[in-house]
């Protein structure tokens, strides 16, 4: 009986026009990448379960695809475990960020610090499918690890402009925070013990507005004076002003220096398209940040960030090694691929791969196309021939849902004049003309 | 206490060295591939697993990765499958032939055949690691799916010659026969019986001489007689003989048509730099092949095929979907890897990613060098500004392992003259210029 030909949920097949428009992202990233001087690296898609699991948080771990191990007895397609025999000590990668810090660890005697490296690779989640969230899915990573200057945060905002107009799309925000200011608001609140409580509640507050924001404070323990404290705080609107009201806190007060020193050199700068926002509230979950925090969002599509990162000075200590500083930013693929659709940011011509197709109206024809196609190839024009010599009406069709942009008719007349038929598939007109005449208008 | 930083057995990291090199071969691949008119698609690194077991034979499928599904009783980290639960529906993909097939049957309404696809992803197998074998590899695939015309064997041929050349690898020889004529033989050897015997010892050849084929035919109950016949066939050594000797088997005949048209063809046409060549002992397993089979390898370096391939006719019929003619060719990215390296193919350049490194005197030096660089990487010259202060020695000896072409020194001096110093990395000559100067010096 024949299988069934259908994927895992949360599994996607990506088709010629979909390949396409994600490549384009991808090699608009990746020249920018390589522009500001990260080089590649690629991380197994396997790493041991050690490497990955207590690294995301208790849900996290829970989201790994485990990989079984090969069963020692493995008889006609069924395997069985003995007692006691490990079942799985490997595991997908959940993310970029945790291979990358091993891969660090591992090979530091090798690596040039500080190093610029970027990454792009599909990594796995067992998180429930929905809209806009799949199971497999594409990361791109750019990091700067073992150096501690904020010139990297300016860079990584540089890149993230200058993809983001490569990409022509309008209306980006990027948005900036600092851990340590947040860490100063919590000391202004004192309520330094509930942290990570506020931070977490903080950063609901675009959606859920400040009155949800404060009740969830509220039911965490923190006390109605610092809620005030919080209010006064939210109203800070320039940098000054958000100077003054730390100057009382250590951390706080480098918080606000950071956060300066980067704005004010992106302002004297310029950016080429996007808008650099300080933005208090931005927080992104309890990650492993310590430092600068950045978040990309497009202004006229609702689907959340397509872009983050910040600073984390212990990323690679879980694996042994302290003191390294780092920071990074990530490219959410998947939604600036929908934005990209929404806004008809892809250019037009995108899916015209192929330049030329050649009509096969028989044996003696084809054969005698052969060469005649191998010239347009090596004029570098992607070009083929029809393999069959099914009814022109089907060539066609083809031709047309490949949005070829010339076909050539080599039927018996053009085999004695030596001249060949060309339609401009755009325009619908034809004409007949030498090879070589050809090949110089389409050159 | 902290992770050791490692991967698992048969796994590899790729430095950014590996990534530069293995990217350049992909890159010519993918151009020759496009250019040819075939379009990407991509499909999930997981599978069912039922869509992969059962297609590659009783050893492959114990070599599938199985990925263990979500326990529904799941605590501290720990998962219990309950009696009856399945602890796996889902697997690693084991090569991009059967996921492709899968996706053509499941996308049939929306393909357009002829379809002729490439796809360039890793697969996984949990076979025994060791030197140049991985658990994880990259494959290169593109198929001609739903036509039997034997122009897109001419056409595939032509791919390997193009991608061969232009990675410059020398004394590259594609190997071509025919299924057929295989069959063809053992209908002369009158053991139709034993063809799968015979195919896999006559594959030997090569590696263990005729002796020991005979010996391992003899074995599995090949006659004298019969033994006699093959010996007369593999001292065959042109097409015309072949044709003679095999006009009384139908199935042979055919075969022997199809190379026929196949080898005069690409003859009339000329390749540019590998050698055609037919081998009347190719089988390539008891795969899936129907028709024509071809392998390619390089005859300096003893490594096995770096690519092979041939036609199928009944890919698409495990999911249901018959009369389906595919023929497809893979590249052996890690063997031309290894290729390329022994025989020095890769341009000198290659490590050579980033042109210019702007060192940094300190904090006043670097804020004014961000203008400066901004303009560089303006000119589409990749470039960056070294982010801390460390000792000039430190700098340069970042910029000599990362390959840059040029340094460029702004220390005071510069900054009062509005010159700028820029050393040449490869023969350390040290010149002052303007900025415009430099840029269109590099340009």
């Amino acid at each position: 009986m024949a299988t069934r030909a259908s994927i895992p949920k949360g599994m996607r097949d990506f088709s010629p026009p979909v390949m396409f428009r994600r490549n384009y992202i991808l090699s608009a990233v990746k020249s920018v990448f390589e522009k500001y001087g990260f080089s590649p690296i690629q991380t197994p898609a396997i790493e041991k379960k050690d490497t990955l699991t207590g690294k995301y948080g208790g849900e996290g771990d829970r989201l790994i695809f485990n990989i079984l191990n090969s069963a020692t007895d493995y008889k006609d397609g069924k395997m069985t475990f003995k007692q006691g025999e490990s079942i799985s000590d490997k595991a997908l990668i959940y993310d970029l960020t945790v291979p990358c810090a091993r891969y660090v660890v591992q090979n530091r005697n090798d690596i040039v610090f500080p190093f610029k490296r970027y990454q792009m690779q599909n990594v796995w989640r067992a998180d429930k499918p929905q809209k806009g969230r799949y199971r497999e899915f594409f990361q791109c990573d750019a990091d700067v690890i073992g150096d501690n200057s904020l010139l990297s945060e300016i860079e990584l905002i540089q890149i993230y402009d200058e993809v983001f107009d490569k990409l022509k799309i309008p209306n980006i925000e990027i948005c900036i925070n600092n851990r340590k200011i947040l860490s100063g608001l919590v000391e202004l609140m004192d309520a330094k013990e509930l942290f990570n409580d506020i931070v977490i509640a903080l950063d609901k507050l675009e959606n859920i507005g400040l009155n949800k924001v404060k009740e969830e404070m509220k039911e965490k323990g923190v006390s109605d004076s610092s809620l005030l404290v919080l209010e006064n705080f939210l109203s800070i609107t320039d940098i000054s002003e958000l100077k003054s009201q730390l100057s009382s806190s250590d951390t706080g007060s480098k918080g606000v220096e950071e956060l300066e020193f980067i704005c004010d050199n992106i302002n004297r700068l310029g950016l080429k398209s996007s808008e650099l926002k300080f933005n208090i509230t931005l927080a992104r979950g309890i990650d492993y940040y310590t430092g600068s925090i950045i978040e990309v969002k497009q202004n006229n599509v609702k689907i959340g960030s397509i872009g983050g990162g910040g600073r984390y000075d212990n990323l690679t200590s879980v694996f042994g090694l302290n003191d390294v500083s780092g920071v990074g930013i990530s490219f959410g693929i998947d939604r600036i691929y929908i934005v990209m659709d929404e806004l008809n940011c892809f250019p037009e011509d995108i899916d015209q791969n192929i330049q030329v197709m050649l009509v096969n109206f028989g044996e003696q024809e084809s054969i005698f196309c052969l060469p005649i196609l191998k010239k347009i190839r090596e004029n570098g024009i992607s070009s083929e021939l029809y393999p069959s010599s099914s009814k022109l009406k089907k060539q066609m069709s083809y031709a047309n849902k490949k949005n070829v942009e010339f076909v050539v008719m080599i039927g018996e007349d053009e085999m004695s004049s030596g001249r060949i038929l060309v339609r401009n598939m755009e325009d619908g007109t034809q004409k007949d003309m030498t090879i070589n005449e050809f090949i110089s208008k389409i050159k």
